[in-house]
């Protein structure tokens, strides 16, 4: 059995950070944790447990990732609002070649800024594999399981 | 004063695994968790405050564990739905015995499986017994205390 | 870069035990988790972003904190409720002087304890600025910054 207790607090920290540049509204901060040949997937469970491969953001590299949050910034119309993380259990499953299997819970609030309403905006499961490389702790993939079906109007924020 | 310290991530990691069980629909998996002879009691707080006996459910083994989870599988009819946990500020305060005495608060959001419908089904604190076994940690009593005094419909999925 | 790893736990603990004191409803033991010089601020992000000063709460000492406890206690009519802390992300960013600065998000769900309405009453970031002391870790202040501009009517109990 490996010990994957040395690479908690790095693991941790990353999915940590990446929560944090989206409450901050720092979006663009996220393409620096992906590789650049990392993929980032938004998809519903229920999809996922059909494995049926509609998802509502599908990114196959960091590229297109940078892509998505330019359009976010400059060409989407949509009522201001921000998303608040509340992550849960993380765990390191397993091992693939260089990458660590990493899975944890997450809920979003998101708070519409000129009513101040907030609601929960999405939960669910996040699939990780994180590689480790001399520049820090990296995403190699990101999935993003949400429970419900519906999703309130068009998701404009990255999760 | 005694150094929790080196049984924190087993600690934390049987509880992540307990949530993982039930949010993933494998809850047949929890009853693997407690020992034997372990309970696993879900009581409102109203309840708990005045010490008074009633619980929405009081398992006093694992079999009587294992007996509720295949009435939920064979016997109830319900709306199909999952749980989704968020679990925070684990906390060992105490041993006795063999047992470490283990506190957190948890969130459960319910999502309706055809509605999508999500809501904030329980909040609360968890008092857990936990014991370090040669089988690695096992629960030896969990205590749910959840905040509010009105549970919608019936509980049919353990917290 | 300095490592804040030796410093995680203690860190982390002492943000849980703040929350635990409120959630258990006693309060008055959060006076003890401060210095006597140490400052706690509630403040919406709103005000936050542009510097305006408004706050919710600023108590300048733990004397001011104690004095807002006694306020509730014998002066404040409410309808009782209590609060429930589900808290993530803990992260030290760095250090000024002998005080760590550390963040975390939060969500505090409010539960009204007669008619058992549960609802998010808020949702944030919190800076920390923690000094340990020979007496164990102590906040120097303590600033949180709720999402929401629209807190629902007066806020009675401390974050």
């Amino acid at each position: 059995m490996i010990d994957f207790e040395p690479h908690y607090r790095r693991v941790e920290q990353l999915i940590y950070a990446w929560a944090r540049a989206i409450d901050e509204d720092r979006v663009e901060d996220i393409t620096t944790m992906v590789l650049d040949a990392g993929r980032y997937t938004v998809k519903s469970r229920f999809n996922h447990d059909r494995e049926l491969p509609l998802a509502v953001i599908d990114c196959h590299n960091a590229a297109q990732l940078r892509d998505r949050i330019l359009s976010m910034r400059k060409a989407n119309v949509y009522q201001p609002h921000h998303y608040r993380h509340i992550l849960s259990g993380i765990h390191i499953s397993g091992q693939t070649g260089e990458s660590l299997e990493v899975t944890h819970n997450f809920l979003i609030v998101r708070t519409m800024d000129l009513s101040g309403d907030m609601k929960i905006f999405a939960t669910g499961q996040c699939h990780d594999h994180i590689v480790l490389t001399p520049d820090g702790a990296k995403f190699k993939e990101r999935l993003f399981i949400f429970d419900s079906r519906v999703i309130e109007t068009l998701m404009i924020i990255p999760l």
